[in-house]
């Protein structure tokens, strides 16, 4: 068994920088003695005193200037978690061209700048690890990586946003309790936006189509909807009619074009998304050549991120990390209003006799098919909410018969729409 | 980007040899263009006229002797999928002697001599593949492999018998029958035994607890039992209470003994691994230091087989397939009189007052707090079965109360014991 060895600098020493310390640490001897591998941690940089709080252990590796690990030239690997765009893009790069490889969770980076630095770590011959990009399902990369036959991927890809479903669903929360709860559990950001307006799960999407569907996905190119507008009731009626609510990543492909969505959806409670308690995630993968799969994993936190660096490092130290080819095959992205699915459709009507029939007529005046309806309440004259699930429909047509429907004297606020995910397993 | 070519042999037409020969047929080129990967089938080796149905597509490539592969110096990778004990054994050791690498499904055969064939491997340097002994879980095999702080893995690792229980669970139908069912859709081989029997599992946990382990199991040394013994009223009566019968692998570290075992076990229903249909497999991983993750994938059929075969042949055209290295670290396994866990048990006995009161006081004698118990039927005098669930207790106690009770007069039929599993997630 021949050594093989990485001498690393670590940049960034938030909650998942001293988890990396820690594990890297804790498992040096195992890894050397078991797999030949040997990780040396030469330095490590950050900027703010506050963080440094466990002087002792770092021994004298800790430096400030980010410069000391790029202008080394013993240093062959860096680990980039400082988060954000910038200076995270220019430090990336720069490693890159200098001949070094990279590991980083930095998915927002990555999911608007990915396909120049992927290309700028081709250019260079080095890896540029994401793994802790995409905690909840890096397991799977590899399978994903020669996924040429893959027919559609989905998912939970956020953990903060399916712990304030699941307590939604639990404990009857309202979206803010939920959220509020979230960010005291240390799950969400004081500013939350990235989590709950569907992003972070985009930018996860992004690099998951980049790797099964080897495409450039602009974050501007598909659809993306969050959770803010998620209300209670819409929780408790759908777990009424069998479904969970989860936030989706979906990706599918139809010959040549795909079709690319992040939205809550509403998932058969039997099935194992709909199950995902907590901060966890999960994948599903249909592919029918190679058999389908889903992988369920933890998603938050200090340590399964820091995993996702060390499965990096150890790929890169075995020379099998990722490499993500340049695009060869053409593909289209299926525009939004053209797909087709079922919906979950709650109107806020005055209840009398009539109502139904009315919205009935415009909904089958567009081609949508009312599976089941759920009448709450019974007081005449006053406003209720009529549930609708229907069969399979097209975007446009729903979206405008909701619209319709919201100009009837008879509705007296604004619908909700929520898609229905079926094909899980 | 540098071609990376692997000339391959390929021993026995069966189902999964056809599909692996499509597969490569069908992804060649992709594989050639976006990863470089070329992957040229050179010979194969099938003894029986009858599988060679699809002569044309073969071009000449077939022969009847295996020594036409093993003694062409041209070819460095032998697929062996003629399955069995001898003579794959023979071949896969010989081909190993000869430089080449060799990819197998023979779970059987690695169950039995995996010890040495892995030790001929690495002596000639050169990589023994495996993921298509565990479909079903090869996708976080790389997982596994660097699973240094892994505290349990637990799995449904056989399709059969997880088709067979899933029939016996959703259409109440009979072990017999579903087994007569299974075999009918090419699910069961006509002598199902080591299918039904556990051994299958046995022989996948062997090689799961010597990837995540780095420890040599014996099959004779750890307790397997299989399904043969589950009885309709169990399924319906665990479901009654809230479970699904499952036949699990499980192994558990606790510093330095393993805990390895393989039989049925009641799972909450609402778990993940309760909710496997069909074919279906799962595997848990509980790994407090980089995450718990869990895995569902298909696990039987031609595909998922062959695609596992294609990732081993992808590892090693990329030099990066699974090395298991020699054990450093002395362990030992647990006695199975020593495990604890709960039960399920079923007493058939005559329904008299005072019953219940004497099955219990033996119970308590060893041990055994009783959590829940259901009496069936109401006719004093006939026999009825009484079904209890206990907290969790030692399996020797479990085992020497229960012969104690069915030795009682009262007791009209052996009782029947099942595990109970409640720590998936």
């Amino acid at each position: 068994m021949k050594e093989k060895k990485l001498t690393i600098g670590l940049i960034g020493l938030g909650t998942v920088g001293y988890s990396v310390f820690d594990l890297l640490e804790e498992r040096k001897n195992e890894l050397k003695k078991q797999h030949g591998l040997n990780f040396y941690l030469k330095r490590i940089a950050e900027k703010d005193p506050k963080k440094k709080k466990n002087l002792k252990s770092f021994r004298g590796i800790l430096c400030k200037n980010v410069e000391e690990i790029l202008g080394d030239s013993e240093i062959d690997t860096v680990i980039e978690l400082i988060g954000g765009i910038d200076p995270a893009h220019k430090i990336i790069r720069e490693a890159l061209k200098r001949k070094k490889n990279v590991v980083t969770g930095n998915k927002h980076l990555l999911g608007l700048h990915g396909k120049s630095l992927f290309r700028e770590a081709n250019k260079n011959n080095r890896y540029l690890g994401f793994r802790a990009a995409m905690t909840g399902c890096h397991q799977v990369l590899n399978h994903l990586e020669y996924g040429g036959t893959i027919k559609s991927i989905l998912g939970v890809f956020n953990g903060t946003t399916n712990y304030i479903l699941s307590q939604m669903e639990e404990n009857d929360m309202s979206f803010s309790d939920a959220l509020k709860q979230a960010q005291k559990l240390g799950y969400a950001e004081r500013d939350p936006s990235l989590d709950i307006d569907g992003l972070d799960s985009a930018y996860k999407l992004i690099l998951i189509v980049r790797l099964a569907f080897v495409y450039n996905l602009k974050p501007d190119s598909f659809y993306i909807e969050g959770i803010r507008n998620i209300e209670i009731q819409d929780v408790q009626f759908a777990k009424e009619l069998g479904y969970a609510i989860k936030l989706l990543g979906i990706v599918k492909r139809e010959n040549n074009a795909l079709e690319v969505r992040v939205h809550p959806c509403l998932v058969p409670k039997n099935k194992s998304l709909a199950l995902l308690k907590g901060v966890e995630n999960g994948i599903e993968i249909i592919d029918e050549a190679r058999g389908n799969g889903g992988l369920i994993a933890e998603g938050a936190g200090g340590n399964p991120a820091a995993s996702a660096v060390l499965a990096d490092l150890i790929d890169i130290a075995n020379d099998s990390g990722i490499y993500l080819p340049e695009p060869i095959e053409k593909l289209s992205i299926k525009k939004m209003p053209l797909i087709k699915c079922k919906y979950y459709i709650r109107f806020n009507a005055i209840n009398k006799p009539g109502v139904l029939a009315k919205i009935a007529s415009v909904l089958a005046k567009y081609n949508i098919n009312i599976r089941k309806v759920i009448q709450k309440g019974e007081e005449i004259g006053a406003v209720m909410p009529i549930i609708i699930i229907t069969d399979e429909a097209v975007e446009r047509e729903a979206q405008k018969a909701v619209k319709i429907i919201d100009k009837l004297p008879i509705v007296k606020s604004k619908t909700k729409l929520i898609r229905i995910e079926e094909k899980v397993f």
